[in-house]
């Protein structure tokens, strides 16, 4: 049932020394890391590297298990899956992670845990548009905060909805149904790759756009979605959110996490960044227009985003000496 | 790669009503419901329903698009596994979520949205133990609370430990590196259902505690795991914790979102309930002794507890007339 044995309940490793959910040990995972949430689109990236056959996007289901000496892919129970390899020489890692900021925070820091030297990790997802970008258009987040939902509001039965004016003076106070955190920012030197890659590489029409991300903790009600079935007091958020921040550009659910969490890291022992990360995501849906993404659109943006992304993860330097041993790695050269 | 095409940007379900990430239709999720993180353990239980074959839980993997006229097993894109059948002739589903509370409002949303009637809803999951309760045990929510990473406080790069009076004056304050929320009641007649049921069914040797549950949003960090590579502030997180709420029994990562959504979810037309729950969690780590279960203990206390789970989800009366129809449906009699 996917339970091995673990020692140290604070940090659980098994006996060979895979983290307890993201299920990898030193070696297995680079430097340079692109994190998706599908592990479907982990395994089409993954199929782009040094010696892959780029696979039948609809039938990856068989690639889960693909092991080749260039190319290895790994999934856990705890459904993560990682593929690492190269990408024009230089050691890569895709790593799966799901949905939500709990899961973007056992991915950093139980690869933190595995990997030597400094982390420099792209995000590659799907979100809303907040109005300016087009659905099949690219956001990059220069940086990120948090909109949460504050449980203790709901503590009372209460049922009436708030006005306007209310929801809009008890937000800025931090006492609202919602809460929206600081903002962290994106690494600027990888941000800049990144912005760069996809101008290279999108095709014709897709504008690539720069702005704020909100990551909210669900995809409906801190998301400013309406659902009759519950108490969501979240008429008036997507209003008050374009107008408090007037550079905010879309809505998904795992960026802050990363780019919290790299901000949260403590200088590696010879004093350089520990995590650097940049964001990007696909717009599939405008929530102003009410309008969905066709998935054809995604299929060839995704194809040609992710080229993009494998260029930007690989641009910026590492110093040699800074870089996880290739001795005992999945990615050292036969 | 599984996107489909949408419609309604508020509320997306594919052309045939599928909702965007749970992946489900009316029909194919029953009235009761047992939740569960691993989608092994999902379809471990699924095999116990009526018609089932008790699958060797070792190789759970050929079962996943396993379809018989009594149990149907179904795998969204987004890592939803849903498997629904009768259980001594009363529908259920089991469905595996993944980690985390964004995770664990996808699925009440999604299921809410296309179930009629009353959703009697149990969660099954691991824990850690605040130290009254051995690894191995089962601890039974009485309620539970969230505690969450204060992601505002980390804004500057402050990186000296707090004394542990100030720690705890902040924490009171609201205004510490992580914030309590007040606490959501389970459901009492489904909990003493279930306290029953488990008492009938455990291995000798295993004892049922009850208590409230603590869930947080990281494994790591708001649950007071010290790891040197982040500026965490939780070296006094866990004594806090365990003074402050000498109730508390045990630390998981989804609990309190099935709690709260249930107290936020408005009555259905007929005026009853809409959602009554229930939790309980294997103990995995000892976080005082820290050790970790052997694996052999679990799947004996898992194949038991699943029986009385599933005893427990079809114990508390829903009248008939709001019941979910039969007719459509994956577990009509045919």
């Amino acid at each position: 049932m996917g339970l091995h044995a673990m020692t140290n309940a604070n940090f659980p490793v098994d006996a060979e020394g895979h983290t307890y959910h993201v299920g990898v040990k030193p070696g297995e995972v680079a430097n340079r890391i692109i994190t998706v949430g599908d592990p479907a689109r982990a395994i089409l990236i993954g199929s782009y590297l040094d010696g892959g056959n780029v696979i039948d996007a609809t039938n990856f289901k068989k690639y889960l298990n693909y092991v080749s000496k260039d190319i290895v892919i790994k999934t856990s129970p705890r459904l993560f899956t990682t593929v690492t390899g190269r990408y024009k020489g230089v050691p890569v890692s895709i790593v799966a992670i799901g949905m939500g900021v709990p899961m973007m925070d056992f991915f950093v820091r139980e690869v933190r845990a595995v990997v030597q030297g400094p982390l420099h990790i792209i995000r590659f997802g799907s979100c809303g548009s907040l109005g300016r970008a087009r659905a099949g258009d690219m956001i990059v987040a220069t940086d990120s905060m948090a909109c949460s939902r504050n449980y203790n509001y709901f503590h009372n039965d209460e049922d009436q909805e708030l006005s306007e004016t209310d929801f809009a003076e008890l937000m800025v106070k931090g006492e609202g149904p919602y809460t929206v955190s600081t903002t962290c920012p994106a690494d600027a030197e990888l941000t800049d790759a990144l912005v760069a890659a996809l101008h290279a590489h999108v095709p014709t029409g897709v504008e690539v756009h720069k702005g704020l991300d909100i990551t909210a903790d669900s995809f409906y009600s801190s998301q400013a979605r309406q659902d009759p079935a519950f108490r969501d007091q979240n008429a008036h958020l997507f209003t008050y959110l374009t107008e408090a921040y007037p550079t905010a550009e879309c809505l998904q659910m795992e960026s802050f996490g990363l780019l919290h969490l790299a901000k949260s890291a403590r200088p590696l022992p010879s004093g350089s960044k520990s995590i650097r990360t940049a964001a990007c995501a696909m717009v599939f849906a405008h929530r102003v227009q009410n309008t969905w993404v066709d998935p054809a659109l995604v299929e060839a943006l995704q194809a040609k985003a992710s080229f993009a992304i494998l260029d930007a993860v690989i641009a910026v330097e590492i110093d040699a000496k800074e870089l996880h041993p290739e001795e005992g790695s999945v990615w050292a050269k036969n």
